[in-house]
Order: C-alpha cells, then structure tokens, then sequence
C-alpha cells in the first residue's frame, strides 16, 4: 500500500483532482510468465489507436519480457501486428477477446496480456485513456457503429478534453520550410513549441516567468509530471507509444513525441546533440505529436482546424474531425438544459463565441474597452479630471467609442441576449504604476534631472491619492459609479443608443445591463435610477421603444444575505463567481499561489477554487442567492458568468442549483456545452 | 418642510445616525410675544446644570426679546437667577413649573419659556441632553432622591457618553505653570489643546493629516458641525452657555468655551488678538471647558479622575465622580447577562482593562509582541531564513519572550479566561516597505553609491517575494501556520509553558488558543492537531496537566457556512466583526474612506459598517454562524471581539443573538457593561 502515499502518487492525485482518502485496493493472484523463452512474451495494446481513434488494433509486445520491460521504454518492443506472424494462434485469441471486450463495455479497451509458453493469459482490461481527438472519434464512430447510442456518445467525452481539439497547429507553410532532424514515435497529437529544458523543476520556473518550454528527456518519469504539465510539449529519446512519456503525454492532452532515438541527450551539460546538429537548454525546438517530426527552430502556430472551419479558411466537408466535433455537441444540446453564453468583450470575441455554439454573452467587461491605444489617453484624462465638467468632457468622447463597441457585440450575438456590466475595476489600473513612478522620480531628482519632473510629481500626487491597500476590496464597481454617476450615465446611454441604431436597422436586440459589485440593495436602487433616467431620455430623443433589462453581479457575499431585497428591484442576477470565492475565502486570486501548494500538500483543498467551484462554500453562497432570489421575483434570470461557467464540475452544480445559463470563454463554450448536457443526463 | 432636507440637517442626522427617511412633524399654535416691552422677555434653562449635573436651575433669559435672539448669541443673556429679580411672581412659577416637569418626567428638563407683559407661557420641555460627566452626576443623584430606581439610572444614561469621563485632563501643574490670557463660559467640560484653525474645513482637512486641531470662531453656525466633529474643542468669542457651539459642544462630548468676549477673532486674516497678545492659525492653544479658562501654548494632558483612581494615583473617598461612575456600572453589572471581556495585547493594557471592569480578555494578539525593538530583529531572521532550522533557531529566540509576555497577561487578569490569537498578519508587516526599498535603491544606483547596496537588493527580492496585492485577503492567519506550522507550534509551547508556570505556583489559568481566519474546517482540523501535540508534549515534560481550549476566529464569509462542521472540533467561536465586516461587504477597512461619504451622502449607508454593526447582512453572517455552531455543539463558547464589541448598538445585536461575551478595547470596557445592561433591560 506504500505506493499510495509516495510523492509522484500525491502529484497524480493533485492534478487529475483525486482525493488522498480513497485509499487503494490489492488483488492477490497466481503469477503467470513471460519470460520463460521465445514461446513467451508480453505485450500492452488498445483496441483503437488512442492517439487519432482510429479503429485499428494498436500496440506492442516483447518476446521473452516482463510487462515491466514494456512501460519502462527500455528495450524497444515491436508493433503489435507482428506477433500474427510469431504466434498466430495467440494473436488471433486476442483479438478475437479484445473485440468481445469493447462490445462488452461498449468503449475502446486498454489491455495488458502475457504469453507463457504459447498460451494467451489477459492480465487487465479498462476503458482507454484517449487523447481529445480520439474521443471525439471514437465516440462518433461507436454511434455510427451501432454500439453505443448518440447520448452515450455525449457522455463518454471528457468536456475538458474537446480543448485540445482548439489548440493551435503550426503552419503548414512554416513548417514545411523548416527541415526535420530527426523523427519519434507520434504519441500525442498537437503542435509544440518552445525553449528547451531538461528537467522538471527548471520546466516550472521557467514556465511560471510566462515562458513556453519543452521538456526534453530520455525518458521521463513520474517525478517528472509537474514539469510536463507545465510544459508545451514532451519530447524524449527512449520509450515506447506506451511509455509513461506517452501515456502521460496523452492524458494531459501534452503534444508528445517519445523514442526518437536518434536525440543524444546530456541531462547533465544540457545539450542534446542529432545527426550531426546540437541544441541547448533555451533554444527553441518545434515537433509535430501527430507526425513525430522534430526540427531546431520557431515555428509559426495556426489555429486548429476547427477553428479553420469557423473561420471559413476551410470547408467543412474537408474537414472530418469538424463534422465529428459538431455532430457530437449537436447531440449534446438536444439534451441539456442549462443555456451556453460566453464571456466575450469585442465583437470578434462575439463571433468567435456564437460560432462555439454560445447563445448569448453572459458577460461583456466594458473596461476592457478602455484599454486601447487610442482610448487609454482618453480614460486618463477623465480620471485626472479635477472638475465634474472635465470629467464630463472626457466621457463625451468615449461615448461614441463604446457605442460603437457595443453595436458590435450586439450585432455579432444576432438578436441573443447580451449583458454588458459597467465599469468594475479601480481607476488607478488606467494610470501608471505608483511604485514605478516614485523610482523614476527618485532617479531623476538623485541625477539632478528637472524634464518632466513637475509633471510625474503631480501624476503621482493622484496615483497617490487613488492608492489603495487592497484594491480589490477597494473603490471600485458600483462604488465608482455612486462617486462618479456621470460615468455610469456615459455607458448607460452608449449601450441605449446601440440599441437604437440596431432597432432602426430592424434587428432584435434587448440589453441586460449589469451593475457589478453590488452588497447593498440601496447601491443597486441608486444605480438603477441612475440608467431608468438615461435611458428614458435616450428613448425619447430616438422616438424609439427598446426594452432593456436591469440586473446586478452577485458576487459580494452581503448580496446574498440581502438577494430578495434586490431581487425585488432587479430584472436578473449573474453570480460573479470569482469574486465571491474571492470573498467567501478571503483568497485574494492574485496571491493564493502562496500558500495554495501547501493547502493541497497537507490534504486540505484538493482543487483550486477559482478553477472549480467550492461547493460547501461559495456553492452554498451561489444556492442562497439563488433561492432568495427566486421567492422575491419567481421568474429572476439566474446565471454564472466567471471562469467557473466554463469548467464540468462546477457546470454540474450550476445545474443542480437550477440557474438558467453559464457563461464561459469562448474556447470554453463546446467544454460547457458537452458538461451541461452530461449534468442534465446525470439527473435523469 | 424644507429645513429637513438643507445640508446642516442632512449633515447633523448623518453624525447622530438619523435616517434622512423618517422625516419631520410641523405644530402650529398661537403666537406669544417677549418683545412687546420690559415686562416681557423669553430665555431658556436647564432644572440642573447640563455641563457638571449639579442640581441647580440654569440658564439665561433677554428682557424684551423673542427666542431667536437667546439662541443665537448675538445679545448676551443675563442668567437665570437674575429673573427673580426683574419679575419675582413669574419667576417663582416657572420654578414650580419645571420642578414639576422634571417630576413627571423622572429627567432633567431642558425648557424654553416667554413672558409676554409679565404672563408666564411654557414654549417647550423635553429631557436636556447633557454631557457624560453631568449623565452620570443625574442618573446616582435621582436615584438618592428616590425619584427612580437604579435600573432607571442604568437605561437614562448614554453608555458611549462615559467615554468621556475618561478623557485626558491637563497636567495641573503645567496648566497652572502657565498663564490664562482669558476667561470664556464653560460649556462643555474637558482638556483640548491643539494647533487654532478658523474654519470647519481646515479643521477637518488638518484633522485628516493626523494633527490635533482647535477650532476658533466668532461664533460657529450649523455648518461648522464637520469641524467641531473632528476638533479637539471649540472657543467661540460670542454666544451664551445654550447657543450653537455650546449646545453642540455638549452633546459631542467635546470640550468648549464659548462667549469669550475678549477674544477679537479676523477670521479672514487667521489671527487673534486678546489682551495684547495675538496668535495665529497654526499655534497650540489650549483651554479648560470646565473653568472657562483659555492659555496660549501647549499643556500636557494627563489622566482623567477616574483613571487616577483606578492607577492608585488618587483615592476613591476624594473622588466624587469616580463614586458614582463605579456605583451605575455595579448596577449594570446586577442586571446584564453578556460577559464584557477585553481586547489588550501586554500585561499592562489588561490591568487597566481588569480595573474598568473587563473580566477576560477577548483577543491577545500576539504578533504586536512582535514589533518591539528588542524583538523585531529576531522576527525579521525568522521571515528572512532560508531553511526551516534557520527559521526554527529565530522562533527559539522568541520562545521566552512570548512565554514572560503570556504569563504577564495571564497574571494581569487574575485567573479570569485569556484568549490568545496565534500569528495573523502577513509577514511583509515585519519588514521594510517593498516601494521604499525601491526608491532607495534606484536613488543609490542613480548616484552610483554601492555601499549596502546588495544587501538591499537581497532584502528586496524577499520582500518582492512576500509582495501581495490583497494583503487583507492574502497569505496570514491560518495560512501562515499551514505553511510555516513551527510558528504556531513555538506560540502554542509559549502559551502552555506559561500556564504551566502560573500552576506550579497555585494560580488558576484556563488559556484559550485562537485559530484565526479559518475558512474551511481543514485548516482547523490541521491546525489543532499541532496545538495538541505540543501541548501534550510540554504538558508531559512539565509533569502537570492545565486545561485549554482550542477555538477559532469566525472572520471569514465561508466558516460560517461551515460552522457546525468547524464547531464539531472547536471549543469556542469568537466572532472577528472587523474582518467579516470586510470579507462580507468586500470593503477593505483601509480604503473604505474613498467612498463612504458618498455612501452617506446619498442615503446609502448611515453608519460606517466598521463602527456599528450592519445588522441586515453581517449581522446576519453571525446569526447564521451562531446557530449553526450551537446546533453541532450546545456549549459552544460564543464571542466576539473586533471594534464591534465596544459599540452599544451592535452589543445590543449581540444580546439578541444570545452570544456568551462581547469583547471591547480596554477604555470602551466601562460602554460595554452598561450598554449590555440597557440590552438585557430592552428584553425584559
């Protein structure tokens, strides 16, 4: 039972969320042998090709050979199609039971198998572990098959593995430039680039400076799996499509290319050294998990070639994986209940979204609209201003600018609904850096610099009086907007005045604006005001009717205490999810790295609760809110926008709690499009 | 109508806590006239003197005049006892009069009152507001004369008026070592000394950098009433003992002299002449609101009377006031059911805090043990150690200064039950400011000087590591002890060690050792397993056995939702209401002042939440984390400390709640008791 508690088996837990108290289990059983001569052997194999899906029989063996020798990559073993010709009369025996065992368990089946003296022994069968790719795949062709039934399909595919399907490729143009060095074994599909590390710790360093790395091992480890996860790409010099490189590779959905023999690897003067070339720990190495080829050098990634379908750059009938991919999520939204929005803050994240499948923006940050070049001198001007008319002056020219943003993401969500949520975040993220400007002005006063001085001296003077010890908890959301209504009014009237261009156009459009940050019913009644009155003006100057919906963010946990109180006022109510883990926790997510490892090392937290959601804690918040939500106005709207919209586990609770919709980003809108129809498949 | 809504009112009801919603009542009556010759006349008065509480009838009263003109100090009244005089039949009628209100009422009558050709007509009566000093003079006094009982006396005083009692009087020696330039009313007693400024915003513009203002005017309107809040006192050189500044003066507990006709106030140049002399906005002037009189310069304060006694300084036969202040607390005592403990963190704050009646104390926060001189180096190796033995060699160092301190607050409180909080702040606290650090170092490189220069850099990358955005919500408390558990296991060996000393020597001690900012009841879980083993092991070693408990701070939104599962293992629950108040609002306590006035402005919020308790919302947290506790264990020991515990209003909460204590700063232990008293009265 040691190997239970030993550290690669801790590490294991932590990344695929599998609680340290389950314990495990021990089978006791008669040994049989592999290795007894040349009419003995051992072998591993999977009933389809678990990298592409592909129905063929897939695998290795080794005559005279333990299973250990086969999952440790030491000695290279042969494709499994091999062994017709050694021991037909076994080869066929297990094939004949491989395929009893798929129809049985109705699924791709991973199998280890030994032969003692030319008689087949089946060591262990499950359900295979299989790329994103291959699930799709597999799922699809069973469907066709008659094996299984279409919402069998939706709920054998791992949400979180249709991802991988959006990761990007290399360009083929770039990549065909470039010349291969050398060629492995195509153990997990995907494009990989990125400066080379040879172990895992340096992985995570240079990783967690924002860098991509790839992993270049002989072989690797399972000490080794906190580097691969970091890592773009997995390549080694040894090992089989079966090794723990690749099975690893393969599970993570980690680009791998295993057993390129021809890589001459120095852990230790980290250089590795190929047909006559070298490369070195930081130079960049590009490989192709589904080909095996692996060049020296930077190359250009493209988008996935789902991602080309949407796009229009390839046709859909040229593209199976497309067909698959949407035929699957088809048979998913017959079943699920919870509607799919997205998180999506300009109109080409709009588009993006709705050709994910996504009905809806659930969350639009205005903000993020002030960040650009042309806007943020705009955006500065207005929070410098010492005057209510300055600033006022200042908004007048980011009116039209929003309008236009917002007719852009309503025209994109083609009459879906869309929430936009007023400005959250605190003035100083528009200014400067207060720390960064104190250095520049003690460097020049220290060199006796006098340009611009007076200048930062002021800047600062407001960066200053902005300052705040926790800005998260600071003046910000509906706090802004109650010290500057004018700004509120701005957006108020921008997102009025879209409506009315797309109605005059005679398009479908009805706005749900959002008031972010709200704990107190008197902060929401304060603003609503504050948007009746704008839009009424708006609505009579156009001589226009549009209806428009008033909700608030709940995400403080004051609002969940107080939800029929704004109920009664509010038209709908989005959990803000981060902010009240946020909150609920007293976990600031900027710092929770400090001490998060600790907490999952000593047992305490098993996952991160800003990637899922808590439920003892946060989800009883969410449950709360929603309940008293509910008594106080029966038809409330109820979603989730944040980043827990988007992953399966909190999508299941969401359902249980009975929201209307989630909200996630873009990429993750098939992921919660498959979770919310398995949610609604769970409860049936 | 109108006078409700102009900005005095708004402003007044905003610092006494008035909804703006309640709205006001208008009377209309026939008319009486005191101008229509010299017998007639109108004045005001008191049936005992607001200012000292002494049983004589005061006030003032203007032959010849309506109200209007007594009130606003224009014309100087006469006092009172001179109507006997100029009209002796109406005189002794409003003397029977009053005697009578003040009868029937069972309080002292604050009464206007107009002679129109020598007829006596009552314009008003209602119970005087009076100073704290005068409160408690009243309250023993009608109790001796028999006109109410001791629990009368107990409801009729404000408790937070007692704090006045308190204050700090001026060193007799100085003050008599330097000489009055003038005489003034006294209407407001206390010590106040401070630098002069001329108007109400200066004075709060000055208050807000930290400096000890007085405020200086001819007279002050009811658009002073921001400046006299934030002063330490208020000198008027018009204006009788009930004009504006003395009314309000009063009733603020804040020291004034008013009528100080001597005074010539420009109040557009800043400056003052009296008697020759002259000072100007900026120098300390100080003043006696008990003898009127007024000293340029600056006096030291010392003590208050009832301090003096309770520090052996001055016996409790001289002190009349100490008398009676003890005698209505022993009657609060007999009646209220709350336990009233004290926040104090060394010995010396817990005797004061035993001597003001406390009977526990509610939090010991143990890190401000931290930043002593002697010990703050030490704390600094420990946050600076590269390796656990190096950090376990500075904590060895702090052992048996924590210990000598535990045993000093133990002692202090005589056997009465002490609750220690482990470490809670982060640890950055303890070291130089990452921004500081900064600029000294760009300063130094800029000006090429290297000397220290790389120690600095060494320190900053540590502090750079330490850096957190949220640090309210970031790595302290309970987080710290998961990641660094030899902290908690030398503050645990610490406590226990104590105790077992104060044993040996026959003094009873039953330590309970506080988790803070517990969350989830791992950390609790995980956390008390280490105080258990070092308790058992410094328990075994001394040879003895002490009880103790291990409880929790509930401060964090989610342990309330989990408080039955936390309370299954805790002995007791202390309520931290400052960061509930933070985490539930998501207001940081720091940054709350960039927007609370336009909270209050705009009718949003009436109190700050970090004042008095938010009832609907954090209130209700505790409510929720009571029950919830109480329902996994039904003696669960329930507290709470933080500001709250000293606030009559939210004590009153806390009644309703049934907690077992409330908890207060030492000075506000004396409020507590008779706020908990007049609790457990309004629940009879």
């Amino acid at each position: 039972f040691r190997s239970w508690q030993n550290p690669r088996a801790k590490e294991y837990r932590r990344i695929y969320d599998i609680p340290d108290a389950i314990g495990t289990a021990v089978n006791v059983q008669a040994m049989v042998f592999g290795n007894t001569g040349d009419r003995s052997g051992t072998g591993v194999g999977f009933t389809r090709n678990p990298a592409t899906g592909a129905n063929e029989f897939y695998g290795e063996f080794l005559i005279n050979a333990q299973g250990e020798d086969v999952v440790a990559g030491i000695r290279t073993p042969q494709p499994i199609g091999e062994l017709e010709q050694v021991m037909p009369r076994a080869y066929a025996e297990l094939r004949a039971i491989t395929k009893r065992l798929e129809q049985h368990y109705r699924d791709v089946q991973d199998f280890e198998f030994t032969i003692e003296d030319e008689k087949l022994y089946m060591l262990q069968t499950r359900n295979g572990k299989r790329t994103g790719h291959a699930a799709v795949v597999i799922a699809t062709d069973l469907v066709e098959e008659g094996v299984i039934e279409p919402e069998d399909a939706v709920r054998m595919v791992d949400p979180d593995a249709l991802t991988q399907l959006l990761a990007p490729v290399f360009d083929p143009d770039a990549w065909a430039a470039l010349p291969a060095v050398t060629r492995g074994l195509p153990a997990s599909p995907g494009a990989a680039c990125g400066e080379v590390v040879f172990n895992a710790d340096e992985a995570v360093r240079w990783a967690g400076q924002g860098r991509d790395v790839l992993l270049v091992r002989k072989e690797t480890v399972p000490d080794d799996i906190h580097g691969m996860h970091v890592a773009q790409g997995v390549l080694t010099a040894t090992g089989g499509m079966t090794s723990h490189a690749a099975v690893v590779g393969r599970q993570m959905g980690k680009p791998s290319v295993v057993g390129a023999g021809e890589l001459h690897v120095s852990e230790s003067e980290r250089v590795v050294t190929v047909n006559g070339q070298r490369f070195e720990q930081g130079d960049y190495v590009s490989f192709d998990g589904l080909s095996g080829e692996v060049k020296i050098g930077r190359v250009a990634t493209r988008p996935s070639e789902i991602l080309q379908v949407l796009a229009g750059q390839l046709s859909q009938r040229r593209s199976d994986i497309y067909g698959r991919f949407s035929r699957l999520l088809k048979w998913a939204d017959k079943v699920r209940r919870l509607g799919i929005r997205a998180n999506a803050d300009q109109p080409d994240q709009a588009a993006t979204a709705y050709a994910f499948g996504a009905r809806g923006i659930g969350l639009c940050r205005t903000e993020h609209m002030f960040f650009g070049e042309d806007r943020i001198p705009i955006v500065q001007r207005m929070i410098l201003a010492e005057t209510e008319a300055e600033r006022r002056a200042a908004l007048d020219e980011l009116l039209p600018l929003q309008r236009e943003d917002f007719y852009g993401v309503f025209k994109a969500m083609r009459g879906q609904p869309v929430t936009i949520r007023l400005i959250d975040p605190p003035l100083h993220e528009f200014l400067p850096k207060r720390e960064e400007l104190m250095v520049e002005i003690a460097r020049a006063e220290a060199q006796g610099r006098t340009d611009g001085l007076e200048q930062k001296r002021a800047l600062l003077r407001r960066v200053e009086q902005l300052h705040e010890f926790n800005p998260m908890m600071g003046h910000r959301g509906v706090r802004l907007a109650i010290s500057y209504p004018e700004i509120a009014e701005m957006q108020a009237r921008a997102i009025l005045e879209a409506a009315c261009r797309l109605a005059r156009e005679g398009s479908k459009v009805v706005p749900e604006i959002m008031i972010p940050l709200v704990g107190h019913v008197g902060e929401f009644r304060d603003q609503k005001a504050v948007i009746d009155r704008v839009a009424a003006e708006t609505l009579s100057t156009a001589g226009l009717k549009v209806k428009y919906l008033v909700g608030t963010m709940i995400e403080i946990p004051r609002s969940v205490l107080v939800a029929d109180a704004i109920a009664a006022d509010a038209d709908f109510f989005s959990f803000g999810t981060n902010d009240l883990t946020q909150m609920a926790f007293g976990f600031s997510r900027d710092d929770i790295g400090k001490f998060l490892k600790d907490y999952q090392d000593r047992g305490i937290l098993t996952r991160d609760p800003f990637e899922s959601i808590d439920t003892d804690g946060v989800g009883a918040l969410v449950r709360i809110g929603a309940e008293k939500g509910r008594d106080a106005r029966p038809k409330l709207k109820l979603g989730v926008c944040g980043e827990h919209g988007g992953d399966p586990a909190s999508i299941d609770f969401f359902e249980d709690v009975g929201l209307d919709y989630v909200s996630a980003s873009p990429f993750r809108v098939p992921t919660a499009r498959l979770a919310a129809a398995q949610a609604a498949l769970a409860r049936r």
